[in-house]
């Protein structure tokens, strides 16, 4: 009798992520990305970034033949053209779909199947702060709501772990914990 | 004699910013925002976003007709298709957007012409981290570094404004600040 084994789950390639793991266990400077993005401003509240390169795997990544380009406005209501998502916007999916890549990355690798996720994120951010029209206002999104909901034949200690790896999501912790940002300007 | 008044500055509507001003002013309440992102996964690394409604001005925003759609991916070298930017790039691109718009609209509304805006954002994040296999190392972004670069006629105290107010974004002080996520689980 032939046995088939199946390399894939989750639409991830398991055989893939093992080599990764073994390769970053033998040498753990492949584990150091440095990631990048620049942004042009275009009018008013309009900018577009475009992200190409990186640092990944002790080299400078080049794979990329033409960059993505992400552009931003804000909404009607407040005094942008709505051509495209606002920046705390941008935040949310940032946040959902690392959570939802984290979460589907670690349970592959432990053998979860999931049939269906959908995440909705909602954050409230109060202008106020912002606009120092009031200084007891926070200046950033004063909480965020992540609702995550998961399809499949999943036992408790499951749905446990998928929680458990949702929150291990990079951009989870940078916007939970304390950063360390460098800013400088140049004319 | 006539003379022309512009109303215009940087691309910003400085009479509609003077009344968004007024009326938050009058009235602290619409300044609240709740914006929402509903991201879904479809395989993989593979997942998209739909960002539509937001409540804000006292009022679920119903203007947008169809949703702004945000897809995400990993690189070829983290195993994915790479069809899209990583969630970690969308971060830094969230973060440079957000600094290009406050600082463009703050110096408007303080009478600052800029001629021209780059921002540059570079971030250092090890994969050891997410995965578990380093427990030393953070599973967050470990510095972010943010290169501002402005073009035009600009005294050195509007320089200095103008840094003041791209660190008044939103998501610097997200990032930069302990945030508060309330993250549940739903099978």
């Amino acid at each position: 009798m032939m046995t088939t084994v199946n390399t894939t789950l989750n639409g991830f390639d398991l055989e893939a992520i093992e080599n990764t793991v073994g390769a970053l266990k033998s040498n753990p400077k492949i584990a150091e990305f440095k990631f990048k993005a620049t942004n042009k401003w275009e009018s008013g509240p309009r900018n577009t970034s475009q992200i190409q390169g990186f640092y990944g795997a002790c080299q400078d990544d080049t794979t990329r033949v033409t960059p993505f380009e992400c552009s931003t406005d804000m909404p009607i209501v407040l005094d942008g053209t709505d051509v495209a998502p606002s920046p705390p916007e941008f935040l949310l999916h940032t946040l959902a779909s690392c959570m939802t890549t984290s979460m589907m990355l670690l349970a592959s690798a432990n053998g979860i199947k999931v049939a269906d996720v959908t995440i909705r994120v909602e954050g409230d951010l109060n202008l106020n702060g912002f606009l120092g029209l009031d200084a007891c206002i926070l200046k950033e999104y004063e909480q965020i709501k992540v609702s995550i909901d998961v399809e499949g034949d999943l036992s408790e200690t499951e749905k446990q772990e998928l929680l458990t790896f949702a929150k291990k999501s990079p951009i989870y912790n940078t916007i939970l914990n304390p950063g360390a940002i460098n800013v400088s300007l140049h004319a």
